[in-house]
């Protein structure tokens, strides 16, 4: 197969900290090879080998494909007016979860599938080349299969949450033995994980464990929806039963950031999720500073967070959380990596997916110093130039 | 010239009361037909007349334009460094505007025009149909004058901002002699506008009186800076010499408020700066409620908000200001064109500009509902696609 090499790399982020500088292996004037869709070298352009063919990024910055470790993206219809009436203060009586499991148990396969199909492409565009999605708007052995079953034909990240919420009307303990029996059958041939939404309203610690513990019995990778809405015991679950990630991580105790620090289970931020609903954010800097490992990722879903943008993550996570840009930036590649427990995206370095974008910015710093500007000029994913530059104009010097 | 006629369109926001619903004047099942650069037809499909050329949109919603009344875009260099060590809490002590200055006055004329060329045409793909443009980086009259002349290439929109700050080493006062006499001579016949940043550390009242008296002799249309770092005279004196715009309007006192309610004078809000400071947002509720005209812009600049998304302004307006999308559609498009005092731009009806955007979104309630996802599916100025639509796929249903 063809081989390319990327020269005039102005700034290469690889996430290898032997490979450059901080914790984000910077190399300055880097070239990447890529071939048969992986990385074959990642390193100073003086030193890079030759390859087949040649593309000059200008100065620009390349850093990994950015890894979106959480989002909700198999569901029919929106909720913009609910949306409009939370944010002027008002509550909306006849909307919530609710909405989105009718309108996604009424809609024909085809139309999950290419609802599913644009957020894909549209986060694709906007750099993000490994997406988690997870089900949890059936509630129904075969609405939650057939998530998970046209989940799988778009990503290998596919999250069985058939544990987000108990349908109104329903018993929640019968509800849990469903979970557990029949629809844990149905959807674990389509799913690498199982999640829980651990919360008031939702799932408590109790009914959490018993489908933790039969998710794991099925082969099942675990995650948790833990400490959003409020303080509880969801963090230490996640890391009790070695979850590879507890998400969203707002409302912690000393003692839930301790455990998380002291665990292989990634903290993972959902910022996008306090912007839309006006809730406070969680303090990312006192995790990096216990010495937890974050990740940030979309929480993409039309009730919470309906966005796709991990550049504004990013943003929100330097604005509002305290992360420096390199640490937003490491926790949006390399972070959401190890929150889907993956080695071979999240870094650049030799054998590692061709998974990366060039940026339209000379530094990673630009995704936080210029929020809302759409600066991914290119996405490769797996060695192959997904989408095109799209504006070709220099960088401001 | 051909006309083109604009099918399909689920939502159209005209800005025109009279045409539809609310105060955007939205038309259900819409046509918008343009030709020789302005709008034809803006209504009801089933009563759009014919035309030479037909597009269907597919249900998308079309707005106006956005009027980016607030920029500063004739600059070399970057400042990211300053803002990374800003976020982190730490003072950048060799650094700010004077950076920005240094870098500018010692760039070549090219270089200045080839960094607008590109911040504009970002900004045009992003919906941005007009956007103003001052000096300001200059502080000297063959500076600010080259600034003007580069800006005017480029946008009709010009302001002259000889009065940013006082140069370092400069007196006062014979700062404002030189800005009121040779500088204002040499910039005038390249600017529309003119404006003076009223502050503490930059002009004061007494000064802030002069600069204005003599850039209205000299024909120019005024707009201040006011009240953006604490209480002050800013929007009294705005008010006072009939500035068409108040700009930033975060420190406002009842009579501020009441001054600018009672007064042709727009209060510019520009979330972008207090997103990249760190800063308190201004109140945009309270001068809707008490009946203030606002506008939203970017402030886009190396310094304090390097951002050219109307998008992300109108998705923190809605986030941390208090204003309905609605609202905050209004004040990005009728609203700024309001600031610049233009009848012809901002909204779309029978004889105005054919400046509008179709958003990959069934309604303006997504910019708010969907922040950092790049929206804007084509842009039209004067009636020309000059950014065709970069997704094809239908929007989620």
């Amino acid at each position: 197969m063809t081989s390319v090499r990327l020269d005039g790399i102005g700034e290469l982020v690889t996430n290898d900290p032997r490979a450059g500088i901080g914790s984000l292996g910077v190399v300055l004037d880097a070239s990447l090879v890529v071939a048969d869709g992986a990385v074959v070298y990642a390193g100073p352009q003086r030193t890079a080998p030759a390859a087949d063919r040649l593309v000059d990024v200008g100065g620009r910055a390349v850093l990994p494909g950015f890894v979106d470790s959480h989002a909700h993206l198999v569901f029919a219809g929106d909720r913009a007016v609910e949306f409009a009436a939370r944010m002027a203060g008002r509550r909306y009586e006849t909307g919530g979860i609710g909405t989105t499991v009718a309108a996604t148990r009424a809609a024909p396969d085809e139309l999950l599938r290419a609802n599913l199909a644009r957020l894909v492409a549209e986060a694709l565009r906007q750099g993000t080349t490994t997406i988690e999605c997870k089900s949890g708007y059936g509630l129904t052995v075969a609405d939650e299969e057939r998530s998970l079953r046209i989940a799988r034909e778009l990503t290998p990240e596919t999250t069985f949450l058939g544990a987000h919420v108990v349908p109104p009307g329903t018993d929640p303990d019968s509800y849990v033995d469903v979970v557990c029996g029949p629809m844990l059958r149905a959807c674990a041939p389509h799913a690498r994980w199982a999640d829980v939404f651990c919360d008031d309203g939702a799932f408590d610690a109790d009914r959490t464990r018993v489908i933790l513990a039969a998710a794991a019995g099925a082969g099942l990778g675990l995650r948790l929806h833990a400490n959003q809405l409020g303080p509880g015991p969801g963090v230490q679950l996640a890391v009790e039963h070695g979850a590879a990630s507890a998400d969203h991580c707002t409302y912690l105790s000393d003692a839930d950031v301790d455990a998380l620090a002291a665990s292989g289970t990634v903290a993972t931020l959902l910022p996008g999720a306090e912007f839309a609903t006006r809730s406070p954010y969680p303090d990312a800097r006192r995790l990096v500073d216990a010495g937890a490992t974050i990740a940030l990722a979309t929480d993409c879903n039309p009730g919470s967070s309906f966005t796709t943008s991990m550049a504004l993550c990013i943003a929100l996570a330097v604005r509002e959380m305290g992360l420096t840009p390199a640490e937003a930036v490491w926790a949006a590649t390399a972070g959401g990596a190890r929150a889907l427990r993956r080695d071979d995206i999240g870094r650049l370095r030799e054998g590692t997916r061709a998974d990366f974008v060039v940026l339209d910015a000379p530094t990673h710093m630009y995704l936080a110093y210029r929020p809302g500007v759409p600066q991914v000029a290119e996405v490769w994913h797996g060695g192959r130039r997904v989408v095109p530059h799209w504006s070709g104009a220099a960088p401001v010097r």
